[in-house]
């Protein structure tokens, strides 16, 4: 049983083995969206702050946000993201960049305790960031690669993982306070991609014991249906041990595989927010069957 | 690496641990259907015919014929009902009976290698059973439970299928001719429903190391939105080892989960079944994105 606790000013989300799924909202992303990327770039945030909105409306329990626009001051950039999205939403953040000084200005300007996303099992990497998240008293995504690149093989990705929790408990980083990403491969291209996943996803959660986060879209990459392969993707993740993601909650097909599968792993009780959000609502002043009946009654 | 044949007169289908995940088709069965049980009743059996076309149509690699009802000369139907369906389909079927006397009529009209639905852990349905599988060379679904009805243990679930699945080897009966059903109960009565099946499920995969097939809509009863809850449960079934399902192929999601299910397992090779139920279709004379870029030229 791990849990990672995030918050921001006001609120506290845990990830967790014995918690609903958490979905961390993946748009606030300018890479491979050019009309956001000009937009941020010029100081415009309107849609950041609508694609803030309408995710945690859609369900996002957290919210992810990146600023990688090239040749942009990233580290301002990214700083007023998060400045904004905070004072327009309560939920904590992700803190994205592939650039340390964009983390280090972002975790400066953040209210409460931030996943930072993220580090990877590259030498220079540790030691540049650990120290940051150790700093601010943060989290932190790690993600199962190394010098040598993505390796095919999950369980030498579980080797980085766990060589990466463990440098971050010589940082004095809890091993809850690691979430790893095992890095999700397209099916299209790599047609095990799935049964890797599912296959170092059991080994995170049964050996390594930490928290698990991925880029789910990756999954379905270059085919078509892609919400119909995300959801198959992200109910049998779950099922392995995955305890969150990061992807869009504007899809219902999506949200709808999150929901079930809490139902699915007896984290939902009483099935009360699968009931909650799919129930028929029922005819103003009609209540259940007993209403039903009386007004079939009165027709007669 | 269990592989279960099953056969009509023409058509071979396997269900097995590195198969795509077999859908026996579950509509014809007249229980809680009164217009199907009477027609059925008075040798009606033109809805059995089309309920067979149409499952056939929408995936279903395999059919359930049932033939239960109450006061009807059931062995007598169920052999006419088999008859019917074998003349217009080619998929090898499911004899559903717990009346012993209708499963032995069913399979002396049956052509092929039926599966007989179903033997329990019951002392006299084993003795009852297990010798007529054996003397018409079918398979077996096992339902574990025994004459302490059905435990909410997992556990004691495995050990009565281990038990019935030692019984037929005992008769002749190959393990890989046994299928075992794990039963699946109601989430919304039990909460922990998702969690046990996927326990009983790993272990009967892992130890036992059978085929399984369950009534995968049980799961959702009584709540909204079944489809979406039966996917959701079929992807982490299967996830967890279920090689096939008692269920209706007529509902596009539960079909979507099946084969989104068999793109994570590595079990639809280069995605080839996927894409052909999904591709967007071309407008004619169009072949992709040249196609598109020509026809916008000739409109300019």
């Amino acid at each position: 049983m791990t849990d990672t606790m995030l918050s921001s000013e006001t609120k506290e989300v845990v990830i967790g083995f014995e918690r609903p799924f958490v979905v961390i909202g993946e748009r606030i992303n300018p890479t491979g969206r050019k009309v956001l990327a000009a937009e941020m770039a010029e100081g415009d945030y309107s849609r950041v702050e609508q694609d803030a909105i309408a995710q945690v409306a859609a369900g996002a329990q957290m919210l992810d946000v990146n600023a990688g626009i090239p040749l942009a001051d990233e580290p301002a950039i990214l700083a007023e993201a998060i400045i904004l999205v905070q004072r327009i939403t309560d939920v904590p953040l992700s803190i994205d960049s592939s650039i340390v000084a964009a983390l280090e200005s972002g975790l400066a300007v953040y209210k409460g305790k931030a996943l930072v996303n993220s580090v990877t099992g590259e030498e220079e990497r540790l030691e540049a960031v650990l120290p940051l998240v150790k700093k601010h008293g943060a989290a932190v995504v790690a993600i199962s690669n190394d010098e040598t690149g993505i390796s095919e093989d999950p369980d030498e990705r579980f080797a980085v993982a766990k060589k990466i929790v463990e440098r971050a408990e010589d940082y004095g980083i809890s091993r809850s306070d690691v979430i790893v990403d095992p890095l999700v491969m397209p099916v299209g291209a790599i047609n095990q991609a799935g049964r890797q996943v599912m296959h170092i996803l059991r080994r995170l959660h049964g050996e390594l014991k930490v928290n698990t986060t991925c880029g789910a879209s990756n999954f379905s990459f270059g085919l078509p249906n892609r919400n119909g392969i995300n959801s198959a993707f992200l109910n049998m993740a779950i099922g392995a041990g995955l305890t969150s993601a990061i992807t869009s909650p504007l899809h219902d097909e999506v949200m709808q595989a999150v929901l079930g599968a809490d139902v699915m792993m007896g984290h939902d009780p009483d099935c009360r927010a699968w009931i909650k959000k799919y129930r028929t609502p029922m005819p103003e002043g009609m209540d259940g069957a007993r209403g039903r009946r009386q007004s079939r009654r009165r027709r007669a």
